[in-house]
């Protein structure tokens, strides 16, 4: 199904019916509005002017369209801040964050809480049981321009508040964080300072805690809003939009408040954000990686528990990026047949009109700047609609039979203690995935502790703190599971585990990690055995104590071990390695691949099978595919489904 | 005629006698005082002290030396900034700029407006009718060391008072800025905050009205000082010497208050801070690039309303760019005669004698540190002396047949919203000049709004904002007229047009902009048709509704169009179809053209033609050249003067 | 001898006799601890738990290890920050630099003083005469992490009063500092303001005053602290653990308190500190550069004038680098030899057991993370152990033919004002010593004013500022003085001389600068004659007086002149004209040279000789050599030492 994200406080009165009428006829079911609009819904504290909203709300859902209502809280407005200056945050070097764009609140605020609290209770009351409204989106993009941690007096009284209820005792907190070194011990919770500005580095395991206490944060301030929304608007679902590549906080924390998830997917912008090198960014510039949306599908289908909306889909240029080129032509269709492909729900464009004015005017929409002429994102998104149409219902998504285990904590980690400058936690995930994925095989992700028996093999990139669910979860594992570096190499408090890494992982992998060498661009440790390559960035001197050795490094030490079932990678692989690697632990899980160039991906759901070409040249779809849509010769920027 | 800039406070009194009879030795005219002098005429606060002046200007004045007298306003003294901090400027992040520089002031300040004019009016009153003085100088270097924008409480106030002037009440304020989005609306003037360290980005609108209120500001500043100077100084000139490549305010505001204008020119340090690629610094970095002086020479002579100075000119190394070469024996020589040739009325050379002291004392003079021995551009100033006292008065500077129309809006527009990252202004109007000086033309700037009537061909690199009197001057140009890129694309609100880019232009292009792309390096669009070459970082989407077609990009998109004598170019163009699309406007036009090698540079006034080698190779002048100075074989660093 | 950095604090308390044991049994001899333990003597104020320290060391004085004693004022606890937060430094920026790390305190806090005298009083009383003590280290790398310069209220006070020192009166620093330039008149030594946060640049002489005082308060205060000592501590001996390419302090200038110098030497991370080629960082990742480590020696073993230790030694792969990579194996003894060769009197590691908590978890120590496990770094520490038990005492270190006068005050002089952005003073000192050492030869160190009358060969890659007694002691010099770029070209002021460059030399050399040019990268000036090469990043123009001109740049200037024993070179040398000079010089001295390949490195010990291989290839040792440990074919890695 396909959505819209809409403004009506953008645009007369006047147009709104006309535009109602026409996201109809192109297709559109649903329509997403609200969530920015405060201070039309409160000009001033305690006046509600809903006057408006209420007229709008009732233009579309009398035009049949179904409407998700935001909560407005991503932009407190200015009587708010002025009121209350205390929810503001700060960047790390001090500074405040301001007035004037969004998101300008820090979730340790206590004050922030209550205002969040007073708004959303009035939003759910007056339309928690409009008939058109069929579910609702909390606050939007959590995180989203850094804004998960925040370094104010605010966050650090929240902070030793978090402490003391993790630690109970300052012993047991100084004993945790080893503040016997350098002299850094606390004589009490309120001698906590944040853990920046300071001369040399912080104590990791503090700027741990602080990364996980702002996590934490986040899923109880979004599950407040939740039960208040809850309380007012039975049978409604609630979802949040999350922004992709935001690690900062735990989604699935959140995506436990939430009925089913959603993300925001700007393909085209990933491309300069994500660390790719200059010639995979020029070569799909206009296009995206073919890994880049798909990844995240993935990753919010796990986050919502099966259940997926892309709530914002890229719809033609962005104004974001450093640069911002237009997609190719069918690129808009193209992401949309994808995230379907992927078990998306609904895919609901951003935004249906470009807006004349402020900060997105840039950003392209269904129609042009301010007026009522589609775009070619407008255009394609008709197409959609038809092809839908001539489709009907798409079957449920399935399971896959490949688990990718995402730790989010593991971000937070490796960002306080990189060792090496380019272990980037992002990367490391995002390459597995796609070496995955260009053996044609689906990839479902895993939560740590997640259930993981029924996959036949389980990949971890890394997880750096094993807690004991996601240990057990991992020993329950009937598949082949593959460990990347780093796995098991810190405890909760940030310590090295006393047996060292892999830690609890140790009775699994049979290896101990004694040494670990980080490698600047240029080095790298040859591999060879059953397959080869070179490790890069991260290598381990690995004691192979009860496994064997599947490929050495060029001195004989262990590079890819195996026990039973359980394979463990000692570096952080080169391209060779990695896919040789993956091709020998899918071998071992007995799965049948079907490689495809670096431009084609493939994806089933239930009984339907989609690819899509991100290249420049045609490719032909296995002998047996009869297309329901699309051709044989699957041509550049095209999508073909067919039964199989 | 030639100048220089004399610091009579840095040397022993005895000297001063001595330094102006060997000025007039060597033929400076005109000598340059006082601009920073303010602690030496007044160490404290009403004490004034200006005896060692009187007898300074006495001393030169008796040598038969026209003295320019500088108001001190550049450097307030430590006492001032103490008594009133509340003058000083503040840094984009918030950081006060503090006392030890010079230029610590905002023009926001009311204090400033209130202490400068008093201490403008003690000089003005004591020197306006010196009979040695013959004109003024304003300050110093207006926005030199980004002084331009200043982000302090003071400047929100002053910012808050400009609006309400601009917009009379905040409901059209909020309707021009499209505050609806983010929930940004202000309920008062007082609301308005400083447009800078926000969550993510602030209103661009917001951003475009700072910067123009700024520049709004220095205008009227340099207005108040001219009002007090000409009240007190019958019969003599007012100029300010602008920096070059400083874009931040509207030259052309300030000129209005000006009888003539001037301007600072290091042609070897700009190749630095110009966005050259490392092979052009390379290359240039001992000669500075063929076109750094000449573009400027040529602005300004548009600001000073065809009257304008080098009020300092580089006459050696200096200290302040990243590297600082030598000049090739000769440029002292070639940069005097090239401005003179482009209608400099004097070339003041900074400064008489290198200091040995405090910042600058790396910075070369007419005089070794601290000695009273010629350094080489001392030789070279000598010989350009004789030279001048050879040839006798030059002829006046006529009109161009070719207008550049330069608009200091389209930088802050370009600079508040890039799109993409390499769209810079100052570089697209230098390649579009040095396109045209390598045909062998000369070039008039034009400001918006200016006549354009009698232009053989005028071209707009970009004017992000069309008015009305720009939109007269534009359809009443009879010569053919060629549009850049983003023309016409915002409203003065800087709101998208109604009916899409380039607005206003529409009626004249035949065309109409519906999406734009920005391209990174390594991407690119080709184009063919009557020019062939490819646009890189900007390309529009272009509507041709009631034009010819004259180039295409690759998929048949309009790149270039005509329109009766309208062209419009949509992309950014690269160096081949920029040359390309020049020649063919040159030729449209009926211009004759006298191409030259990238390292050659002609320039006429009135009936004398120059040529100056910025090369390493020779170059031979044309046939008919009889040269006057120099050889018929223009070696390199050489200059030749013929008449013709 | 052999000694470790131990943390007895860091470890349950019935380990320690172990550790101790284990100690003894590879052969270490001395154990450094205490300086960071104040929260743990201290935990509060005035409440003192010394008894865990006394009880540690008798344990380690029980087990026969002689004791080096820290003060422990590098980590002032959180209590004291509290209760004086004007010990706090302060980033150049004005941002406070918190508690949370180390050496967070500025030396110009009186407060700070008074407690660190406390603190130093309490534990010299305590320990001062305890049998086991026999040395002390005070404080801990001062100046790390860039805390010698302080940017805070408290330090423009100290400066002021600094300033009213050196100056007298306001009138004599107005002078000296050329503030009549852009009216930076002071009226009095309470108007000083910090050279920081200016509009431009502030003046450099106040910036290099600043520096100057805050070199001097570091040597102050290192006083403050061994007087107290040497007051309770008889008969034991000082030093200090100096960083490696910390050079904002003069070091010399400390190493007159002390008995003895120390340095802490991380020969793998400095190679990504030092400013070498990517290919060079590459190459020596994982050996360091030959140069390195013996840079430090011979500078240490001049600043404790002839005495010197390697308090810390890397052992194995550290934390802190931007890659850490996991030394070659060999490297650790291959290190530990030469650092005796070059005359170290103990070699200590830091540190004993790698601690798996905090900031520094992934520094490897000579034991695992938190286990009684040999590392490689532990095993080849205790094979160094076996073999100076083997070779028994090594012969004292003589003197060098060859001085090399290093200046920190040069360091400040061209980082306040580098004219050419990549005139780096440490890098121009390590080339010339790189290519004398590539020759053969062993280099002194020597300060200057130091005395030059035996040396062969004296090299000043520069001094900026020349005062008598340095001029003095070059004149005196007997053997070839080689000058580098820049000599004599300020005064004690910061003020060119009225003779210009070099100012003082002039006699000596016979030359005089009467311009420079700063060339960035890909511009240089060719020289030839009896050396050949370029000049880059630094060119002087140079009048030859009274001197030869052994070889010209292209045009003509001199570029390498020789009056008597003095040779002058007027550029910063490209690699050919650095070694070519050199030989031309060590020739000129009448020295014998051994060249070597770049990855081989020679040095005497008394009658011994050494040999190390950096390299990947084997290297054959001199014919006459008969090696006491290692073999005639030097392979990598390894170590060779005999007789010659
Ligand atoms: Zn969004
Ligand atoms: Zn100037
Ligand atoms: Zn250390």
């Amino acid at each position: 199904m396909l959505g819209v994200c809409y403004y009506p406080e953008h645009w007369d009165e006047s147009r709104w019916a006309k535009d109602a009428r026409r996201m109809r006829e192109i297709g559109i079911s649903h329509v997403r509005i609200g969530e920015f609009a405060w201070s039309r819904i409160e000009p001033c504290r305690d006046h509600f002017t809903f006057e408006w909203l209420d007229r709008a709300i009732d233009v579309l859902h009398a035009a049949g369209l179904k409407i998700v209502l935001g909560t407005p809280t991503a932009t407190p407005p200015k009587w708010l801040v002025d009121e209350y200056p205390d929810i503001l945050p700060f960047e790390e070097n001090g500074q405040v964050r301001g007035f004037g764009s969004r998101r300008h609140y820090t979730f340790s605020s206590r004050t922030w809480w209550r205002e969040s609290a007073r708004i959303v209770e009035k939003v759910a009351a007056r339309y928690g049981t409009h008939p058109g409204i069929v579910g609702w989106q909390t606050d939007n993009e959590y995180g989203c321009h850094d804004t998960t941690l925040s370094w104010g007096e605010e966050d650090r009284k929240a902070f030793a508040s978090w402490l003391r209820r993790h630690y109970q005792s300052v012993d047991q907190l100084n004993e945790a964080w080893g503040t016997v070194f350098w002299s850094m011990e606390l004589a009490s919770f309120e001698d906590v300072a944040l853990p920046a500005r300071t001369v040399t580095e912080p104590n990791p395991a503090t700027r741990h805690d602080f990364w996980r206490f702002h996590s934490d944060q986040i899923a109880d301030y979004d599950r407040m809003q939740c039960e208040i929304i809850r309380k007012h608007s039975p049978g409604r679902w609630i979802t949040h939009n999350f922004m992709g590549f935001v690690s900062d906080f735990d989604h699935f924390k959140v995506g436990d408040n939430l009925d089913l998830a959603s993300w925001d997917s700007y393909p085209i912008g990933f491309v300069e954000k994500f660390p790719f090198s200059e010639a995979e960014r020029t070569r799909w510039a206009e296009t995206s990686h073919p890994d880049i949306a798909a990844y995240h599908h993935d990753l919010y289908r796990a986050v919502g528990r099966g259940r997926f909306w892309v709530m914002e889909q890229q719809p033609g240029p962005v104004n974001w990026a450093p640069w911002n080129p237009v997609p190719k032509p069918g690129m808009v269709r193209l992401w949309t047949w994808e995230a379907l492909a992927h078990g998306a729900e609904v895919v609901s464009y951003f935004r249906w009109r470009q807006a004349d004015f402020a900060q997105e005017q840039m950003h392209a929409g269904l129609n042009l700047a301010g007026s009522d002429e589609w775009s070619v994102g407008g255009r394609e998104a008709a197409q959609v609609g038809r092809e839908l149409a001539m489709l009907g219902t798409l079957p449920d998504s399935g399971r896959a039979q490949v688990a990718l285990v995402f730790d989010y904590a593991s971000y937070w980690s490796t960002m306080v203690q990189p060792q090496g400058k380019d272990f980037r936690f992002e990367e490391l995930c995002f390459r597995w995935y796609e070496a995955l994925r260009r053996l044609g095989l689906d990839v479902d992700f895993v939560r740590p502790g997640g259930d993981l028996a029924d996959y036949r093999l389980v990949v971890v990139p890394t997880m750096v703190h094993v807690d004991e669910a996601a240990r057990a979860a991992l020993a329950g594992a009937e598949g082949v599971v593959l460990f990347g570096p780093r796995s098991g190499s810190r405890d909760r408090s940030f310590r090295i585990p006393q047996e060292l890494a892999p830690g609890p992982l140790q009775p699994l992998t049979g290896t101990r990690v004694t040494q670990v060498s980080t490698l600047r661009p240029g080095l790298s440790d040859a591999v060879s055995g059953e397959v080869s390559g070179a490790g890069i960035r991260w290598r381990e001197y690995v004691d192979a104590r009860d496994c064997a050795v599947l490929a050495r490094f060029a001195n004989g030490d262990p590079a890819l071990t195996r026990r039973g079932n359980v394979m463990a990678l000692a570096c952080w692989p080169d391209e060779d390695l990695l896919t040789g690697t993956l091709r020998l632990a899918v071998e071992a899980a007995g799965l049948d691949t079907l490689p495809v160039p670096d431009f084609i991906r493939l994806r089933r759901r239930g009984d339907l099978l989609f690819a899509f070409n991100y290249g420049t040249q045609p490719w032909d779809l296995p002998e047996s595919a009869n297309p329901l849509l699309g051709t044989r010769r699957l041509t550049p920027q095209q999508v073909a489904i067919w039964r199989g």
